[in-house]
């Protein structure tokens, strides 16, 4: 049955087209084996046609959408179990497998694409050459909640909120529980956002997340439980252990709840609380993965939500991406609700350009390799790995012939050792067997770390716009060239983080070729964190050189606290013709810090550069061997 | 490094076979390429070599264990997801992938497999010609926990549990959370058990299950939610929506916890509760798991434990049990958490014989189809049909060829119309695409639910002893011969459960050749609940024929109660020379019962029968339209 609006459209239609164009009245019409076109007829529940054409449809290259609203709906879309880096391990349905395809382009020609509960809207697999295009991606109901603060007693340890009817909640054993359709979520991780800034709340780590959990109860023989192997205890299933609820809820009225016994300071009055449930739990609807790709293309996409990040690539050689948008709908203050866009093992090229990334619940892109630990060596070429962290769980480290390197990061952050890849056995989410073509040198150890030196890409960031986000705006983990041009920064967090990191994300990946240059940064790392907009950190203690050949040139920084860079392990850096200038947009948190600091690095060039702030040092360098001077 | 019972063992092995056997050093023996041996120097974790050998040998026709124990851990198993019917959609490991394998046999040789976690023993999937023998499964931790009852005050409405440190736990949110190895579970599920009888306690029904929620908490636009189509409240995520905790817990001193505020009368002293978590999340490691295969013999099987079923077995053709015993260890009460076996969809023969069922908490043995519901038609030949219970997902109906009865219960239990399978499209749990051979008649309408009426088995149950388990002992829905032959039954619940059942766990069937002969049941259905010992029971009012050729002969019936037989729905039903003593064993719950219920039901024979009970009445008949005498 076509509702009004449905008819309306085709009366509309009928009246300019209907002379020259035969009458689609099916919903689909397929002008030849390449092409598929899908009309509003089909946009109450869009997902069993569009579904079965895709998948029936081996040979298409173009598919069209009529512009309009489809809604999607998961009951009647293809269920996927996905593992993807970065998210939950997900039962999810789509209406978009493109799995093992070529050459496909959709274009949406500006339809929006309202999708309901957890579905992936995209996901494409073992495919080369797909194009999305003109199209929005949204939900019906978002797998967040916000709630506006409308009073708070410091003294009582109490706040209020008001909850809209666009989040339905019940308060259970007193605590609050969002409703939304085929899912729920707790409070979990949570934010204040600033509705005057259209951005996360300045010093907004005072007064969140809200404290929901503490350790107590009592335990009984649980030492009697003894695992045979490394376990996670930051995994669910494990981590609930000894943790009890902190905080409770009461509702006062209808869409009006006061949660009692936050820890931090009370939000004030006016911000929004955005809310998205527990870590580990809340990554679970990705808008668009791709994963063992080559050629994947976004042009003109515009996410406005997702349960978990806006893009997500894994083991894929060369992204390109322009005129992205990932922007909240309507009221909402959220987009995403993690990472507007990432990528895993990739390679090639990443081009980025001409977006717009805000109101996401975290790093614009991140890009990194993925470390794995040796668990034991099993014969002459085998080796057994274990995944680190409970979201890199199935990953695999990469294809034959891709070269591994181990890395002993008590020595140094760079391989001692590479060896071919000959195959991956993945017989489970955590335990992998890996065979390499070499033999196994003597000095292999377990607890050594594997990375994919050929799975690292070059990347370019250019004229794109990263604001009023949780995190950072960049996390930047590869070897190859990386180039940051001419782009805007106001991010809670560094704008540029530059890590590496082993002991916790097991993200892989150094900088040795990276070029900052053109870009603005303005009232950035305005969390309350202690932090250089754009930093270079490990997070080991060791003195060795992680990242080298960083230029960072041209760039205006518009502060309201002093520092700008943290350098750590970094052999060869030139800071040169860049503007830093003050800003009164906040109160400065951290006065006393210094412009820049250092340690654990040599090679270090300032030049050029203008300074119209109020630091009132400009260097602090922890090895004094260099000389350095800012100008 | 070997430790010093297996150094021992070789020791021991070695005076005897030294002089004529060479001496296996690397834990396994490769005799042939038709043959593997295993022996007890892989015993701390055997998962890795029984899995690698397992995988990697696949002409392989024996495998042999050297008696001993060996243990079985997950993180180095492969990780299969299984949808089961009856159980969760689990995410598994195992180290007996028997996968598109045929005439392989298992020969524990007394050997006893330990598991440790969530694992499934044994899955055998689209293979032929399995035999698994001489072996004894069991679980280091077991998934569910048991407390003994040491205090109650009925006035208070507590109870006292003393904890033994083999089920270590933790207070949550005042909760009581037991903790295993990489799994924990709350009360949940719970039932009292009588150590003195080695069965469930008399009238649990007025103690348990604990009651552990209950209706609450303010609630705030969930109205607003509203499902395109249809969604079943009873399944995990939506049924936990305006549900509160009941009780609570404290922890007296290390090992005795209180509880508080349970809803029924307060358990005696010296009970065990048994406790195995949620309805619905507590069935994810049965012990054996059959599927999509043909000709599956067990023999000499000892099943101690599993977190669900000891043997679930599906679209399977010819089973063969012998010598099965599922049995508790140790001090535990409580053997599988759910029925010993379970068949669903299978054909062919299912014959078990000298066996014996006991401590578990579900049935010893349930045999049916499933009921999938037409949700639309798609065209003339497809039908988008849907799975009714949260545990059938996925499920496939059948194979090409198999004829398809559609049901419309209201009007009949017999099919109105049969089509050819010839496709199934499994799309997500849910829903599935059905394709016929034949045009789909104009009949068919959304609602009306499809069987498979070739895959009902014919059965054979023997010499079998069920005793001391919670539920029933035989759920029987197949159309087909089915022999109960010599078997002794005592029972918490019925012993011979003939359901037509369609609402609820949508488990299609219902028996048409039915012969009960020469056994023995004893003191059954002492739960409290108003059943008859043998119950033939549809779930709907209607008084049209579901059960036909029904012969009840030779048995002896020894009954606390006077009720022994519910007819309802049956056409053509013979009760001939069977004895029914009376039993002292428990007091009388329901003393005004009839000896047989009688409903909607013709053609029934009493003759030959001994009674020496103290009934009131012999027969009460609904509908009079018979004069049925008993003698």
């Amino acid at each position: 049955m076509l509702n009004k609006i449905q008819i309306t459209a085709i009366l509309l239609w009928g009246i300019f087209s209907v002379n020259f164009l035969s009458f689609p009245v099916l919903g689909i019409t397929t002008d030849a084996k390449k092409t598929l076109s899908f009309d509003t007829s089909i946009a109450e529940d869009a997902t069993p046609e569009v579904l079965e054409k895709v998948m029936n449809s081996p040979e298409v290259e173009e598919i069209f959408f009529e512009p309009g609203t489809y809604h999607f709906y998961p009951d009647k879309g293809l269920e996927m179990f996905c593992r993807i880096s970065n998210h939950n391990d997900v039962f999810v349905a789509t209406a978009f497998p493109l799995l093992d395809r070529k050459n496909i382009t959709i274009d949406g020609q500006g339809a929006t694409f309202i999708f309901h509960g957890k579905m992936i809207p995209f996901i494409v697999e073992n495919s080369k050459n797909i194009q999305l295009k003109n199209l929005t991606i949204d939900w019906y109901m978002p797998f967040h909640s916000e709630g506006l603060i409308v009073a708070n007693d410091e003294e009582k340890g109490t706040f209020d909120m008001q909850i809209s009817t666009d989040f339905p909640y019940e308060i259970r054993d007193n605590q609050l529980i969002f409703v939304k359709e085929y899912y729920e979520h707790t409070i979990g991780q949570s934010i204040l956002y600033d509705r005057s800034r259209k951005a996360i709340m300045f010093d907004t780590e005072s007064y969140t997340p809200v404290t929901t959990s503490k350790k107590g109860g009592e335990q009984y023989s649980l030492d009697s439980i003894r695992y045979r192997y490394k376990v996670d205890e930051r995994a669910p299933g494990l981590r609930d252990i000894g943790m009890e609820s902190r905080i409770w809820v009461e509702q006062l009225e209808p869409g009006l709840v006061r949660v009692h016994n936050h820890g931090k300071k009370m939000p004030p009055v006016g911000m929004v609380m955005a809310m998205k449930g527990e870590q580990g739990e809340n990554r679970l609807a990705p808008a668009i993965r791709v994963v063992d790709s080559k050629d994947f293309q976004l042009s003109q996409v515009t996410v406005h939500h997702a349960g978990g990040m806006g893009l997500i690539v894994e083991n894929t050689e060369n992204i390109r991406i322009d005129h992205m948008v990932v922007s909240p709908s309507g009221d909402r203050v959220v987009s995403t609700t993690a990472d507007a866009t990432h990528f895993v093992g990739c390679r090639g090229e990443i081009h980025i350009s001409e977006s717009l990334f805000e109101g996401q619940l975290d790093d614009a892109a991140n890009i990194h390799g993925t470390y794995q630990e040796v668990v034991e060596r099993i014969d002459a070429h085998r080796l057994g790995v274990r995944m680190g962290h409970y979201q890199q769980q199935g990953f695999k480290i990469g294809r034959p012939g891709d070269k591994i390197g181990f890395v002993r990061l008590s020595e140094s952050f760079f391989p001692f050792h590479e060896l071919t890849l000959q195959d991956t056995e993945v017989l489970n989410g955590r335990y992998q067997i890996l065979t390499f073509r070499e033999s196994l040198p003597e000095n292999i150890a377990a607890g050594d770390l594997l990375e994919n030196i050929d799975a690292y890409p070059a990347v370019i960031i250019e004229n794109c716009k990263i604001q009023g986000n949780r995190a950072r705006g960049l996390l930047l983990s590869t070897p190859r060239s990386v180039k940051v041009l001419n782009n805007y920064f106001h991010t809670e967090m560094e704008a540029i983080l530059v890590p590496v990191e082993s002991g916790h994300w097991f993200e892989a990946g150094s900088a040795r070729d990276l070029l900052i240059e053109g870009n603005t940064f303005e009232n950035c790392v305005h969390s309350g964190q202690n932090r250089g907009v754009i930093r270079f950190i490990t997070d080991d203690d060791e003195e060795h050189t992680a990242f080298e050949k960083i230029r960072i040139i041209g760039n205006t920084f518009r502060q309201f606290d002093p520092m700008i860079l943290e350098v750590n392990n970094v052999d060869g850096f030139l800071f040169k013709a860049n503007t830093i200038e003050y800003s009164d947009a906040f109160p400065s948190l951290f006065p006393d810090n210094p412009v820049v600091k250092i340690n654990a690095s040599k090679d270090l060039n300032f030049t050029d550069n203008t300074y119209k702030g109020k630091a009132k040092k400009m260097i602090v360098n922890t090895n004094q061997n260099q000389n350095i001077k800012f100008d």
